[in-house]
């Protein structure tokens, strides 16, 4: 929708319901809300060193490939707009966190490091190729998240009411 | 392995080879490194207003299971560790992005908010919901990847080198 001149704004919202349902295994039901309505059944479980019955991949296999997966597809959408040729894309990435623990306290975590090496299969400059990544790292919205710090609300279900938690 | 008395510390590797494949489609061998070498063959792919097939789930889908599974799985872990009895979770999230676009240029994205809605099955006192919820916040790779700023480190593969991106 134009808000002035030539700007225009879209909003992109996906919710989801999950429930646990085996030992660590949770069904999740994922719907894209804006700009369009869909809706993506998935699951995530842990390995067995978890408690889990590995009937899924795990939540981080999740992150990883939808950060390789978003970067990606900006990479393909922007070079057409930006008529940059490209004719397939690789990504490896790599993502570390360390968890720190204290007797038998819940560890806690951090990211370390994140990295992504990618090759395109172009006949375009490397100068043109390095405008489209760096156009592709400000359209993907999985990297502008990871640059800022982010608030997440959470709220605890008591009786019939939702607290802060 | 044992730093100093009684904390240990514990890395968590993932990385992934994704290959673009449809057309916006991308096939990802996630793999996870460390603390156990696991593979999980995914992909994503776009709907058809994004010049995709719809054949697997967006990025972002894979990002929000990945949120809300991910604390899923610390709640559950940690309500043993605390002694806290729980026979059930159930999380709402939202997640919620806009994009900003100036003519035909790439568009630039940027978050909005993230919530999480928690509901846990459990006779324990409100207090202990809380305590349980806020280690699996501190526990949860995800959200304190979230919490904080971080830098991708990006490499182009140019003939046989790779260069910074």
């Amino acid at each position: 929708m134009p808000d002035s001149g030539d700007i225009k704004h879209f909003e992109v919202v996906f919710d989801c319901e999950a429930r646990s349902t085996g030992k660590m295994r949770n069904d999740i039901a994922v719907r894209m809300v804006e700009p369009f309505v869909e809706t993506f059944e998935m699951a995530t479980d842990e390995g067995p060193f978890h408690g889990g019955e590995s009937s899924a991949p795990p939540p981080l296999a999740y992150f990883t490939a939808g950060l390789a997966g978003c970067i990606m597809t900006q990479i393909r959408a922007f070079a057409k707009r930006l008529r940059i040729p490209l004719d397939g894309v690789k990504v490896a990435a790599r993502l570390h966190w360390r968890g720190e623990q204290v007797g038998r306290d819940p560890y806690v975590t951090a990211p370390v490091g994140f990295s992504l090496d990618i090759d395109l299969d172009t006949t375009a400059s490397v100068d043109d190729q390095l405008r489209l990544i760096a156009a592709a790292k400000k359209g993907c919205f999985i990297e502008q998240t990871l640059a800022q710090s982010n608030t997440v609300d959470h709220r605890l279900k008591v009786g019939d009411d939702w607290i802060e938690a």
